[in-house]
């Protein structure tokens, strides 16, 4: 259920891939979704016709290395969990990517189940399951 | 006013457009928003250096025909008129894309009325009109 | 803190950054951000594989050069200050990138504290800070 979209700067699409990566493991290690729950839009920008700003807001030196993490998800992690997945995204962002961890800025959104619909034009989180007919 | 984010994986326009239509026309049946709030934000990916990931989550097969829908709405829809904007957007999606409704994911994030300016720097929904100058 | 997205038609890299002036300046003088709190997200749409629908809803005539600005922040802000940041946005995009008023769209999406990850794996706004150890 998280929607992930990965912003960065440059058209390395193994880049792109490794930071993904690195994101699905941090959230399925911290947070607890299943493995199958991958759901990213990853964006390389040229720094042309479409590009990213930063600066180094609270002392952080950021550089073009940045990547920003926009995560959509249901509410209800306590802060812990945010916290321990923050730490986990930034070090499996260095482990697989080689991205500093001054350079990983994540951001959260919640909503609530309702506000899901995973296929099929059905909100998964809130329909009750029609149940399977009784066997004979 | 809900602004509509359409991710989808490759470059054909003809398919972006019917998704748009699809997805306001379900708007506009479902959550009865004017035929004129239509604000979109289309991005077909090309694959390579801007990407689409997924899996098989809730036992949906998806496939690169996958459609990211995000939408971003004042608050207060009830979840039985969020369900059938679900069921509506599949369902047009099918029938104006070809897109099998399995691969339809749809998000809501919600705010406020004071969260939106439509324009000339004014925060349309809480704003007092200035009432028009008596005429003589 | 701000995340902010911009998005526009065509590919003129000098507009996308008047823009991009204009909102951080905006929020700088109308929110009170600190001037290096700049985190943005530039797309400029080539009209084809990515683009942007919009329309007249509200009786506010907008063309192709309409701007779509999502402002993702902490809650807190008062309704008069995101009134006098709409304004602020709208004046400074007509001064710095040619943007009339009209085609200015903002949508402001509140989040909290512990939403934020702004580098090195740690949420800057609710972390207690590690003392410096005593020195001898």
């Amino acid at each position: 259920m998280p929607l992930v979209r990965i912003d960065t700067l440059g058209a390395d699409a193994g880049r792109l891939h490794a930071l993904s990566r690195a994101v699905h493991e941090a959230l399925v290690e911290t947070i607890g979704i299943p493995d199958d729950d991958r759901f990213h839009i990853l964006t390389g920008h040229d720094g042309v016709r479409s590009t990213l700003r930063y600066d180094d807001y609270l002392g952080v030196h950021r550089d073009d290395d940045i990547v920003y993490v926009a995560i959509t998800m249901r509410s209800g992690r306590t802060p812990e969990r945010k916290q321990a997945m923050y730490r986990r995204i930034a070090e499996l962002a260095h482990e697989y990517a080689g991205t500093e961890p001054r350079n990983v800025f994540v951001t959260v959104t919640e909503n609530e189940p309702i506000d899901w619909s995973l296929g099929h034009g059905i909100a998964q989180y809130v329909e009750e399951r029609t149940p399977d007919p009784p066997r004979e």
